[in-house]
């Protein structure tokens, strides 16, 4: 299935939506009441025992989170993420506290799962997600005061998309999505549903 | 906020009404192309740098992969998950094949992402998800030549749910929805998004 059928394919829509952008609407705002329904689709995620292993540190483009989290952006993100609304440092609850078990063998997995949660509420409210792992982690860990058995695994840049450069429509869109054929996510030696 | 809040609070319907059930209608029978859209919504969810890691043994309730999955339930699961209508097993590219290097350091974090756009497809097809890891992974590894740089990581149950279980209107729910309040989510050394 190409990218451009996905649209009849009986897909959700806010998953046909959803693409990866490089470039966000600098001056949109995303209002304090939107940035609380993100981590509350993140809360509600399903997690290992409900072990919940996440938390978030949320900046608003203007407030004193989101420059702290563009003071450790990498090069590369550098150049695109801090036009992003909002930023999000998503961090796993690694290990119980003060030892070197882990906390859960699913936190990294359930971690996952939250921010695509997130992900989905964003594309109802019409902004868009990047998650990337270009940004100083060490610096971020120690400017937030993040304990040894907490990780901060990655960073997500939420905002609107600018207008010319909405997928999958647009021509505009440099980076077509391009995944694996459907065939190849179905294991070998198991029957694929259409045989059966 | 409490459950009976979410429907008001702007979160998605499909987020809202999620849940993961352990009693499903054991006659309902998912079809094909619903089984196909499923992993369809999978295979578009993002990754780092769109290495894909996962892959599916996907099962449904009749056919041979259902049986081979069932077989290697453990007790617990055993009691509720033969009655999905769909069972998969969710496998994660865990190292480059023959050595031990990791194929991707966010492996795990990317399979959770599939299974929760997974989920939220299904929801769309008025279908609930269990995930769990209740199963004899070496036997399901074994008997689906999964080899070794391949993790059989989880496996999701999915089907209808008996009319009289669904939440999160109903009182027969037996197992409320509970989580952390938002505020615990966000690191305390961040600023609340509300503060700004």
């Amino acid at each position: 299935m190409q990218d451009d059928d996905l649209t009849a394919s009986g897909l959700h829509p806010l998953l046909v939506a959803r693409w990866s952008p490089t470039a966000f609407d600098p001056v949109h705002e995303v209002d304090p009441a939107q940035v609380e329904l993100l981590v509350e689709a993140a809360r509600w995620a399903p997690s290992a025992g409900n072990s919940q292993p996440w938390a978030f540190i949320v900046g608003r483009r203007g407030d004193d989170t989101h420059r702290g989290l563009v003071r450790h952006l990498a090069r590369s993100s550098g150049r695109w993420a801090p036009s992003a609304s909002v930023l999000v440092a998503n961090l796993a609850h690694r290990y119980v506290e003060g030892t070197d078990w882990e906390y859960s063998e699913f936190a990294l997995y359930d971690l996952g799962q939250a921010v695509a949660h997130m992900t989905v509420q964003a594309q109802s409210l019409g902004l868009f997600v990047r998650q990337f792992r270009a940004f100083d982690r060490d610096a971020v860990t120690a400017d937030f005061d993040v304990p040894s058995h907490w990780e901060v695994t990655t960073m997500s840049a939420i905002g609107r998309v600018p207008a010319d450069l909405h997928a999958p429509a647009s021509p505009a869109l440099t980076v077509p999505r391009e995944r694996r054929a459907l065939g190849d996510l179905l294991w070998p030696s198991a029957a694929p549903p259409r045989a059966v």
